[in-house]
């Protein structure tokens, strides 16, 4: 089969590579429905997180089951499925409280910019559908995967609560379905940071009710502003540098929570200046195994349309191209069909 | 009258000072039934913290009320009274979110370790016991004006629930007071990590099931081999050095708090570390107005008796000796009687 590997900066190739199998007997093998290319993807993409040597790129999936190892006994062939960047066992302590992303037995998944894709700890990482969906509900089900999980996770981690006043900082896929999210949760106000006029537009549709478009100390200082001088009560933070964990920090009000799910590049906090904030801090990679079943739910029932975050679709072979629309922010998130 | 100034490292003089007035209408001035040493009051008095001249020290408080300015509505001149080191209006949005230390009107109070005090923002700073209280109740209910406070805070800021596994980092009097508080909201487990043989009895008595002598990496891995590998569900920070924040974090399970309430000196934290270790942070100084209606409660009731921190009391002219024996960990927390 094909898939696509990166090769160094801004060199994603689309050639050759062993098929998977079944190597674990706690593994499955899944034929792609849809995989796509996260916002992570461009650290390597554009050489900020150098890599060893030719990567298989990709971790966001959804397919058919093909085949499971003997040890698999919940996964069935057949089956319509979605799993975690994260691939996790589900009943170690960590995953039993939640955080299956910090699971004992984890394990990156990787490749899945692939027609197919082994995925470990096949019994704990994959969530099956009851019925295989229609092909139009596929780029919600994708979502799920990695970027709606992450988009719930920021907000679960910034306690969102009805009635709230919420920002986000960052309007990639991962802001916006933070948005999403917090409409979801009840949030009276969300406020999206964002300069770009289609994402904008994603971000009132998804529900925010006001725009900044000021960044770092007028970013704040617009938060505050808009919110009487107190501070938003949730912050969700979407992006991953110091500057934006420091923006969200900054628009925060005391007793209010940041939930920050851009992995940090560069981020240094200092203790005293955190102390008197008086901002609760809580994050990390998502424990997206946790939300799966009651996301595929909203999914199902309509509530939400997370999907809406492709605006670019190409066939597989074309992924190239996907990474150069996502590097140029001509587009927010591509999905890519096998 | 004469109170203790500082005039340098180590450095403590007893000496006249002006008697305390009401410069604002919000004022109260009252007469000090006792005051302590705080913790805090050693880095200005081991020079970590410089001073810009000679500084009036104290911010543990209570007594009885002399007199109040004419915009002083609720505290009335004979009333026994507790208020906290950071006045407040406990009216603006960040008060009535229970955040009274970060008040938009906050003032610190300072020079308490006199026979009188001026207390800026009487109606917001200070809770009035029903009855003037038996003189044996004077250490637990002076203890509530901070150091019980700032352990209760820490307790609450770690989420510490019935039955949760916890670890307290500091076995000064926050930290004792930590696992007091810990105890009081039903933890069911209570590591206290402390070197030295009267303090360690002290956290027995408060409630701690396991003394932890180990520091730094081993104090972590004896945490982890205490848990199942698994870390503690609360972690209360009590100390405010880079190593010990660092202690508590790494001492925490995914998904577990660490309540801060040491005033950082040098602790920087790496967001990429913070990301992975899936811990929630919170913390800051403590809101101890929030707490002190409740408090006063539970030690009128007898449920808990905080004033046990107090290994050594003295007559207030007698202050510098008051610093040395806890400079040189002689004493736990010194009691100050006028």
């Amino acid at each position: 089969m094909r898939g696509a590997v990166l090769y160094g900066p801004r060199d994603v190739r689309f050639e050759e590579r062993d098929a998977p199998t079944i190597i674990e007997p706690t593994d499955a093998v899944i034929r792609m429905s849809a995989t796509c290319i996260c916002g992570s993807d461009l650290w390597p993409y554009r050489g900020i997180n150098p890599i060893a040597g030719p990567t298989p790129m990709g971790h966001e999936y959804c397919g058919i089951v093909e085949d499971v190892g003997r040890a698999v006994a919940s996964i069935k062939p057949g089956q319509f499925v979605i799993g975690s960047f994260f691939a996790s066992d589900n009943t170690c302590p960590h995953c039993r409280a939640g955080y299956q992303s910090s699971c004992r037995h984890r394990a990156l998944v990787g490749g899945a910019q692939a027609p197919a894709l082994r995925v470990p700890l096949a019994d704990g990482t994959l969530v099956a559908t009851r019925d295989v969906p229609s092909d139009d509900a596929i780029p919600s089900l994708l979502a799920l995967s990695d970027v709606m999980g992450t988009g719930w996770f920021a907000a679960d981690a910034a306690n969102v609560k009805a009635g709230a006043t919420v920002a986000v900082v960052g309007d990639g896929a991962v802001g916006l379905l933070g948005v999403l999210s917090a409409k979801q949760m009840g949030a009276g106000r969300i406020m999206a940071m964002s300069r770009h006029a289609s994402r904008q537009k994603l971000a009132r549709e998804f529900g925010a009710t006001d725009i900044v478009t000021e960044r770092g100390d007028e970013g704040v200082a617009r938060i505050k502003d808009l919110t009487k001088g107190v501070g938003a009560d949730s912050v969700l933070e979407c992006v991953g540098t110091h500057e934006s964990m420091m923006q969200a920090i900054r628009s925060t009000r005391p007793g209010g929570s940041v939930g920050y799910v851009g992995v940090p590049h560069g981020v240094t906090l200092n203790g005293e200046e955190l102390f008197y904030t008086h901002v609760r801090l809580h994050g990390g990679p998502a424990p997206v195994r946790r939300f799966l079943p009651d996301l595929i739910s909203l999914v199902f029932n309509g509530k939400i349309n997370p999907g809406k975050v492709f605006d670019l679709t190409l066939p597989l072979d074309h992924v190239a191209e996907g990474y150069r629309a996502m590097d140029e922010r001509r587009a927010i998130k591509t999905l890519l069909r096998p």
